[in-house]
C-alpha cells in the first residue's frame, strides 16, 4: 500500500541536520571555522579560548538565514562540478568569475543577521583567505567552490560579530551596570 | 574640585532606554506599531493578539543596530527641524526628497537583522503608509519625520519576521517534533 | 581530432542573450515588466509611455549583476521542477517556503543597482502581486518560480528607480539648470 | 521687498558639487582615493594608470546615492565634533564604538551600486587602513572621522568594482567580440 504524501510543512531540525551534515561532506570542519575567527578576534580579547569561537560558529549554524545561504551555495557548487547549470552559468560558477557575485550575495545575508559590524571582517578575510580559505579557494584540488569559501568566510565573521556584542554584555555585567 | 572625565565605555542600557525614550518624545507609541503588526500578521496568525505583537515590537528594539539606526534616523530628523544641516542636505532631508535614500538604508538596516523575508513587509507598510505612519508622513503637520517613518516601517516588519520565526517553532514543539 | 578545450574568458553578450532567453522561455514577457512599472509610475509621471517602460526594462536588463541574480534564480527554480535539489533544499523552494528568503536577496541584489529608493516599491509589488506576478506566483500552474516572481518584481522596482533618476535629469535640463 | 521662498526643487548638480567641496574641506584629497584603488587593482591590471584610477573615482562620485551618503556620513562626523548629537549618539559616534555599525551601512550603500564584486574590496582596506585611511582613522589628529575613513573607503571599493566591469569590456572589444 502506497504511503499517501504527507502536505509539507518545514520541518526546522532537518533543515540545521541538512546544513551541518553538507558542511561537513564538502570538507569544512567548524574548528576550521573557529580558528578564522580566532584569527580575526583575538587581539581584541586575548583570553578568548577556541571552545568559545567553536561555540559561536555552532550559535551562527542556528540562524535559519545561515542556514538557507550554506544549502543554497553548497548546491549551486555541486551543480557546476557536476555539469548540470545552464552553459552561461555553469561556465561562471566553474571558473569562479571575477564579475559574478552571487557567491558574495548570499555571503552577505548571513554576515547581515549579525549586522554591520561584520562587513570588515568578511571582507579581510575574504581577500586574504587564511587557513581553510585558502584550501577551499585552491582551483587545482577538484572540488568547486566558488560560493563555499564566501559562505565559511561569511560564518566567520557572523561569530566574530556575535563575539564582539557578547564580549560587551559580559564587561557590562562585571563593572555591575544594570542590564538592559 | 573637578570631575576627572571618565574613559568612554558604551553602556548598552543608555542607549537602550534613550531609543525608546527617543521614540516617544517624536509621538511614535509602541502599541501604533504593534498595529502595523498585526495588519500584516493577522492573516497568517488568525489568533495572534496585540500583546504578542508589541512583545515582538520590544523585543526588536532590544537589538543593538536597532537601536543605533532609531537613534541615527531621529537625530537628522530634529536636526533637519532645527535648520543645521548642510544646506544641501537641509533641503533634500527637509523636503523628504524622493532620490534621497538613506531614510530607507538605515530601515533596511533594521529590517536585515530578522533576515531577507522582512523586506516585503517593509516595502508594503512604507507604501500603503497605514495607521500610524500616515501620521508620520503628513508634510502639513509641523515636524520633520523624513527618517521616523522609514523607521517604525521597519519595526513593524522585523516585529513580523520575528513572529513567523516563532510561530514555526512553536507549530514544530506542538508537533512533537525534536527541537533543533 | 579533438577540439582543445579554449581558456575560459567571460563573454558578455552570451551572459546578456541567455538572460532575455531564459526569461522568455520561463514565460515572463517583457511587456508585462513594463506595464508593473506603469503601474508603479504612472502616479508620479503621467505623461509616461508604455516605450519608456519597456526601454528602461531593457536596460536594467543590461546589468551583470542583474543578469547573474535572473539566471541563478531561474536555474534553482528549475532543479526544483526536476527534483534535483538536496531534500531539504528541494522541499523549501518547491513549496516556497517563508521562512526561505534567499528568493528575496537574490532579488534585492537587483533592486540595490539602482540604489535603495527602489526598495519599497519592491516590497509593494512582491507583496500585492499585481499582474504578471499574480500569474508566477499560482501554485496551482505547474512551474515553480520560487525565485522567478521576486526577480520580476524587482526588475520592475529597478527600472521605476531608473525612471525616477532620470525623470530628474530631463527636469533640470527643461529648468535650463546647469548639468552635473 | 522679501524675496518669496521658491518651492523645493532638487539641484543635482549642488548635491554634487557640495559632495566634492565637502571630501575637500573635511581633508580628502581624490588622488589619494585613487592610490587605494591603485592597491587595489594593479595586480590585476598592471598597466593601471593613476589616471584612470582618479578618472574612476570621479565618476562614482557622480552616482546620486554615493552623494547621500558621503554628506549624510560627513555631517553627522561635523555634528559629533561639535557635540551637538544626542548624548547617547554622541559618545558612541565620538568614540567610535565598535557596535555602532551605521558608518559601515553608508559605507555599503555606496558599495552596492557597483554590486557585490566590490564587497571584498571595502572588507579588505577598511582593514587595513593604508594611506589616507590610516590619517583618517587616527583618533589623536583632533577631527571626528567615523564615517568618513568607512566612506572613502567604499569609494575606493566602488571605483574598483568600476574598473572591473570596464575592463571586461574593453577585452571584449579587442577580441572582437559583439557588444552588449
Amino acid at each position: 500500500m502506497e504511503q499517501p504524501k504527507l502536505p509539507y510543512s518545514l520541518n526546522s531540525k532537518k533543515v540545521a541536520d541538512a546544513t551541518r551534515a553538507w558542511l561537513h561532506k564538502r570538507g569544512v570542519n567548524l574548528n576550521e571555522i573557529a580558528e578564522l575567527v580566532m584569527m580575526l578576534q583575538q587581539k581584541y580579547y586575548p583570553n578568548l579560548t577556541m571552545e568559545e569561537c567553536l561555540d559561536n560558529v555552532e550559535k551562527v549554524l542556528l540562524k535559519r538565514e545561515v542556514q538557507n545561504a550554506v544549502l543554497t551555495g553548497i548546491q549551486l557548487d555541486i551543480l557546476a562540478e557536476q555539469g548540470l547549470l545552464i552553459p552561461e552559468l555553469q561556465d561562471m560558477i566553474e571558473n569562479d568569475e571575477g564579475l559574478y557575485g552571487v557567491d558574495e550575495i548570499l555571503a552577505f545575508s548571513i554576515v547581515n543577521v549579525y549586522g554591520s559590524i561584520g562587513f570588515t571582517n568578511y571582507g579581510y578575510v575574504d581577500k586574504l583567505k587564511p587557513g581553510i580559505l585558502e584550501r577551499l579557494n585552491d582551483k587545482s584540488l577538484g572540488p568547486i567552490h566558488t560560493f563555499l569559501d564566501d559562505i565559511v568566510g561569511a560564518i566567520a565573521a557572523s561569530a566574530s560579530s556575535r563575539i564582539a556584542h557578547r564580549k560587551q554584555a559580559e564587561r557590562e555585567v562585571q563593572n555591575g551596570e544594570p542590564s538592559v
